[in-house]
């Protein structure tokens, strides 16, 4: 078995929530270790200097200590295991080549989902023997792969370094709720002219490819959290703050929000969890909120109107209001001259029957944050769709990948890399 | 007939709406002036001494204008009439007594109502000849004969001075809606040392007298204008600040304020007017409130939740918001020591059947504003109710007074101010 | 001068609100009787034939008369009065070609707009001194121009009847507020093969026209009505079925409704006014709203969840609701065939510089509730534009018509019914 | 040690919460099997003919199924687990006078509640060894004295038949929520003349007691479910229909409701949990909400306005209702006869120091259904307050009984039964 399809079914056995892939990271950086070469000008950055851990919304300390204890049980070495452990399982490889030119960033994206895996023998990975050994974790959306493809083109492009500039990885954790861009330092994509993402699947057949996607709406996804007073609501009412109330007024106001003539935009108050008994003005709501907009600026301007919602209504009823960012991915705007050098470099790839220029994203992936701050930068990007024949869909418990795309997804890229 | 049933027949065909009084104040000032002596230590108060106009609520250049050309019509001289506009409309006399003692202070009130008076023959108002002569303002609260009382008493008191101290009459515009107190100016009380009020009727029959009254709810009537932006509904929502929306919001969160443990409450969105047109996102709303507490400090605290809530919801929607008072009364507590007294002033005064120390008055009177601010300095006061039997209700178009109740207010509050 | 032009002008000066256009329809009516002949097969239809006068939406008795009075003054006979009173002001043409053929249908609408025209000369219709003379009523919208094309194409058309099938005008009043065509009985249209309408302007230069417009949202403009109990707010407000917080509770609940996935939709709650005195539970409250779509379907949907909310506001709060049309415009769909012919027709046409197959018109005309009745039916229609410059925009004070557009409208249409 | 004192002790180790006091039954029916007497026409009830389990709000089968297996390993016969499982836990035991005469009725509360005791050495129970032995459950409001009161009525007046009519004690499940009343048949208090409660504490000390109370607010407790339809908030939102907002909209309805002329009304809308996800129309939501009124058919009034805006609200938003009842207790009116015979039968207890004809009980106590049900048969009753100084509040960790307390009970009531 080619070492791209045994790390990809290796991957796959041990799927790890976001911010929690220690195992995972764990297992590319000593690959990387084994594979890149400073004295050649190669280098791996990790840890605070690729997240941001202040800034990782909503994880227990409960949760990385399972983690951790988890890692350390598959005999992950402590000091690896103190590495990346804290939500740092960011990874960053840069690989240099033999003469000047751009720098391509590529984001690989490594973390599991909350999904119990099929374990019937017509689902593959149980009946081949590399179904997740994780109780309700999986890698339900191909990032197993995504990790074997960018470990492989590691392994070509430092075996032949005879390509123009740098080629740089960065292995991102947690994008799955798209939590992980979000808390990527800016500096991971410093110096990068042309950024890519790539994923598999999406709706395209194995032997079919996308250069390029449209149609995915910035989002933002929040915590609400209003603090009010307790007090007993038949004797003391007027003692009380009373969050619930507050909370309710906030989601009717919000949903006044979303209708506008300048842009296509959404918004959705997801989870309102208010009170503790009957007999007593609830001191506490929490409200989880979603807004989406098809124009960048148009959601700074919702970002805007949301908050003074909330200041509002916290006001309105005399309590505290807090907005914890829980999620966010931008546009995803790809450029053309990127979509037309991708298009060229399909020329050499064997196994791709079908080509587009570009294919339809309705879901959000927070790539879209490492394109955007490249092309704030004046540089480009694209987001690289793979085809991949999938028995169920992305995110559930038969979704499966046809390993056929894994070579097509590594050539492409060693192709641009080199052009 | 009596001065005093003369004064009281004359008035009834004058009345005038608060802070329009012109006429009434011209009557009013001249008689004084033939009553008092400057010379006993005799004065008048009037204009900007009395009525801070820059408070006064609501009221239109228009309505001033008109009251104006009423009294000019009706043969009032320019000079008084220059002196009684803009709402200046209050007077104080201050009368002095013959040897030292404490200061007695009596409020008058003085306007009308906006009653079309009964011109049936029934009524005899009409019957005798001094039915209203302006169209659609009444006399329908009897403020008419409280005028008279206490132009006889300014009578009798200068005749003769066998009293203690001083006696001090303000004559008080636009006790309707309570709305003239509020904005006398505090100098109109300083130095009283026990203040009166006098009401002729509120349910007593004529021959009977209470000597306080329970149950007043304080009170605060405002207007909330909430300023928004428009824009075309359909074409550019988003550009428009809802003021509609924003009153909505807050009507439905101040009526989650009146449930207390610690006192008995109200409040009312009594008007919500906002919006101009279909296709327009509404930018401007005005709400007329008003909200009352059996406690005085109750009061003040929903006064800012009151506020807290227009704030808030203006916040919430991007729009601006004022609130201005239309109106105010504060619980009326009378004292004891003053019931007292009053209660034993009676034994001398014919006439009167049946006496009760205090009586239910669910109503608002901004007496009690008076009353409240000589108590803040260290005096007291109370609220006299003189019994007089009417055919219609209190504001009904058939309200008429019994004239025998007059004499019998003007003894009994003589024989209190020579006590 | 040309008929065409001493049309337009004289109906200029006497511009009418909608359904009060008497003088209008009786202009219209006398030059029909002029031009028709019963005996080649002509007619006209009036009255209850034409209106549903029943459904005509907030008209009240009051400017019903006002028009009727106004109509007499100028001249016309009481009998024509009589036929044009109620608010039945539409009018029926159908003029008979010399052979068989389909039937075509033309809309002219004949009102003028709540606009006060600019009087200074500088405004041709001022300078030329054919100004409105109705106080605070225009021709701002090019109806004027309307009805003169249309009479002048009656005149050609009965003149020389060499054209296939027949041609019928349908005279129709109070297109503004899009209310005249929803109360036009569906007897107008019955028959039509092919239904026309006709705007002057709406962006276009004169020398350019289109075939057919798009983008028109379908609209509904309705009136709620809440209906509760007063009660006196302070002594017994459980007395009271609160008609302003069920229409705040709606308004808010409303503007959850137009977030869609399906289709591009909008609300407005434009007006609300409620409640009458600061002390009284507020027992009315009116709601003007209107909602659109760009899917006649969607509409339809709104139509009934606009509904359960009102009923379900009203139904919280015990109080009654009714809603009541105001106005309807459903999209505007043109059809192809239509747009062919009358692209093709346009070859004969001297003075056209410019032409388009379809122009965006992003505002509303009922148009297109006669356009969709014929569609419905198996029939086609279009809404023709004729460029037409003007000083200022229609709906304001120095809106004018480029006369020189007449002459081609009435060209392009008559070459369309002779094809 | 008597009985009294062992009894109570025993019952406080096994505390049981409500409807699930199968120990506490069997305990009670074994001594009442030992010391009722058929012969003499004594009879127990129990089961189906006490509770109807249907109307039990709440309580889920793992509960259920955790008490009965907590029973059988207690070393309850399995007849008896069967006999009180399923919520069944009431028992009435009815005691016959030598003589005819009237049917006095003893409410007696058996559950425990959700606190975990005091195990430190200062707490008594935990020094004398009978602290609970059943996690995180306590006798914290004295019930387990109740028992031992009633059992040892029970003793005395089988031992000593001297007294008219009969004696009927009602255990009742489930007092603390006011759950176990609202599902006592009728059947329990018919026949019975005379309805008495006995409660230990509530402020009273140790040596004092009070033949009635006052105060008790009507109370409802309820829980409200909304149910919608779920779907993609980004891509379909108008195939949503949304509880969440629903419910947000009623909670802002509700508080409108509790002011009122008429009475001293709470609403409070103490829990709100709503939605499932970010990107989710919600379509669930559970409120728990409880209303309260100084007055039966206010109550009972407040409980129609509730449901109508719940319906209302759920028919605005689309989404289906129900209301399940949690809990009821209603106004608490003592019968002046029963406290003058209350109060004469003290004349023979020993230990009271005090006594009070009625004191101030701003809780609520579900004893009041009983006492209403038979107030409306035409009987009377009262709830007896017997003092008993504790360390800790009631419901708190250290809450205990002052023993002596327990005798003063007894002897009271007996009393009272042979009066």
């Amino acid at each position: 078995m080619s070492t791209l399809i045994d790390d990809r079914r290796k991957l796959h056995q041990r799927p790890e929530p976001g911010f929690c892939e220690i195992e995972t990271a764990a297992y590319i950086y000593e690959r990387l270790l084994s594979l890149l070469d400073t004295t050649a000008g190669d280098s791996i950055v990790t840890g605070d200097d690729v997240i941001d851990t202040d800034a990782i919304p909503g994880l227990t300390q409960a949760q990385l200590d399972e983690s951790a204890r988890r890692a350390l049980e598959q005999g992950v070495s402590p000091e690896l295991v103190e590495k990346f452990s804290g939500g740092r399982t960011g990874i960053i490889a840069n690989i240099k080549g033999n003469r000047p030119g751009p720098v391509i960033g590529l984001r690989t994206d490594i973390d599991g989902l909350g999904v119990s895996e099929d374990e019937s023998d017509s689902h593959v990975p149980t009946h081949l023997g590399f179904v997740s050994q994780i109780k309700d974790v999986m890698h339900a959306c191909g990032h197993d792969g995504h990790i074997a493809v960018a470990l492989e083109l590691t392994k070509r492009l430092t075996e032949n370094r005879d390509f123009p500039g740098a080629f740089r990885i960065i292995f991102q954790p947690a994008e799955e709720g798209v939590r992980g861009a979000m808390v990527t330092k800016a500096s991971a994509t410093e110096g990068v002219d042309t950024m890519l993402g790539m994923h598999l699947g999406l709706g395209l057949e194995a032997g079919e490819v996308g250069a390029g996607t449209h149609g995915q709406l910035a989002t933002e996804k929040t915590q609400v959290e209003l603090t009010g007073v307790q007090a007993h609501a038949a004797m003391a009412p007027e003692q009380g703050r009373n969050a619930l109330l507050a909370a309710a007024s906030a989601a009717l106001s919000l949903h006044a929000l979303p209708q506008r003539g300048d842009a296509n935009t959404r918004l959705n108050v997801g989870v309102l969890n208010a009170g503790s008994g009957l007999n007593i003005i609830p001191n506490r709501a929490v409200m989880n909120v979603e807004y989406r907009a098809d124009k960048r600026e148009v959601l700074a301007d919702l970002k805007k109107r949301f908050a003074a919602v909330i200041e509002g209504a916290a006001q309105a009823y005399g309590v505290e209001s807090t907005i914890t960012p829980l999620g966010r991915a931008t546009t995803l705007v790809c450029d053309q001259p990127v979509i037309d050098k991708a298009m060229k470099a399909l020329e050499g790839v064997s196994g791709v029957e079908k080509s587009h220029e570009t294919v339809l994203f309705a879901a959000s992936d927070d790539v879209s944050i490492f394109i955007e701050r490249v092309q704030d930068n004046g540089g480009e990007g694209t987001f690289l769709i793979v085809g991949c024949s999938s028995p169920g869909p992305h995110h559930s418990a038969t979704f499966d990948i046809d390993e056929t795309a894994l070579p097509i997804a590594v050539d492409w890229i060693e192709a641009i890399a080199r052009s």
